[in-house]
């Protein structure tokens, strides 16, 4: 189980972790988004080149299933979109700017009570989205996406008349990442969207988090829950481990 | 695969039909709420011992898979609450009224996009409903919950007053299905409820359906989407299927 800390640029030491396990033929279960963000392909390659289990529910949405719902669940379904809020800092500060608070006092808030860092770029510039969005661009569609390929924008850009007009016309500002495949491109994007009040998005708020799929049997499912905190990241080791039990069983 | 009518009163054809499939010693998938609602220990019990599986993903919101999702993604979780939309026709009918239409159009509407039946009774009177909640009872909360026991109101009595009440204080009426464990206690009901825009709940609209699991590591889960369909009810069976493949392979 690898669970040190994350760094989006390198992906170590965890990379080197998982390496090591998966070398001496250990089943892994991690929650550290770097590998999966940077290493997806050639550790699975590995995983396979071995014959053992990798599992990651934990690396988006903590402990909610969305990993294993978009990959076991829909099995059977083309998903051709998957968008949501993968952010919990920003959709905070969103619900507290739709209640009328300043940006800066919004933040400020956020940081009292342990959701931003005291330097919140990597929230607040859409970077920690756009690591989920490579996340699930590698899990769901093959991996047909660099970096680079992904337009990024945050939410520091969002002004109370931005707000104001959003509420006026029954919307709400979300931080949304976005992937889509159409025919062998997949393009994925980092942006706030005002979004109208009947799309279940909308009235995810606080630092709830949310994920959405398109697909062509169900139309649109969406899944809603936690997306950080200790005990509900725990659940996602728990819920990796029961499901290697069930595939090596 | 059965997937005849459904008799929520007998559970028949159905049920003979699947217990004559498992004493054969076939596996059995099933869309059929009646058999699942009133003869799901007994089939349960027959199926382990033949040694056979028995799926049922179709019997609550179609293809949606919040049974699976439940069992299985959340395993690990003890699973205090599910409460959702469970019924098509009257979410749409509730939404329709929200938008200012009077019942009575509101159902004649639902009748013409071929949501309500002719005789709408055992949709707004919460009948359908009603058995969602029995099948969720013996699937989630080892099936301690009788049919006399579950309190049951539709939305009949769900007047234009109430609904601009509602709305004046940003909230929405859904018709909620709810099952509760407490202790060694477990009780249901089927009621309307006016829901806070905070609640991912209040957000699914038209005949849109959803399941939203209270849990103790997770906090509260939401799955949304389709509760009815052709199609989306093919996909239950074909997920059940896959299922099957994946516990026998």
């Amino acid at each position: 189980v690898e669970a040190t800390y994350t760094d989006l640029t390198t992906g170590q030491p965890a990379t080197s972790h998982i390496e090591a396990a998966l070398k001496s033929k250990k089943h892994v279960v991690t929650t550290n988004k770097g590998p999966l963000a940077l290493h997806y392909a050639s550790l699975i390659k590995l995983a396979a080149s071995k014959k053992v289990q990798f599992r990651y529910e934990g690396t988006v949405m903590a402990g909610t299933p969305m990993i294993s719902f978009g990959t076991t669940n829909l099995a059977g379904c083309d998903i051709s979109e998957i968008r949501g809020i993968f952010n919990g800092t920003t959709n905070y500060i969103l619900t507290r700017m739709g209640e009328g608070m300043s940006y800066a006092d919004a933040l400020a808030k956020a940081q009292e009570l342990g959701y931003a860092e005291a330097d919140p770029t990597g929230d607040v510039e859409g970077f920690d989205t756009m690591g989920k969005v490579m996340i699930l661009a590698n899990i769901f569609m093959d991996g047909k996406l660099k970096k680079e390929e992904i337009t990024r924008q945050g939410i520091t850009g969002i002004t109370p008349e931005d707000i104001q007009r959003a509420e006026a016309e029954g919307k709400r500002w979300k931080l949304i990442g976005r992937l889509r495949r159409e025919g062998r491109r997949v393009t994925g994007s980092v942006a706030p969207e005002a979004l109208p009040l009947s799309n279940p998005l909308s009235s995810v708020g606080n630092a709830v988090n949310a994920a959405q799929f398109a697909t062509d049997l169900l139309g649109e499912v969406t899944v809603v829950g936690a997306g950080a905190g200790r005990k509900e990241t725990g659940f996602a080791v728990l819920s990796d481990l029961l499901d290697i039990h069930r595939a090596i069983g």
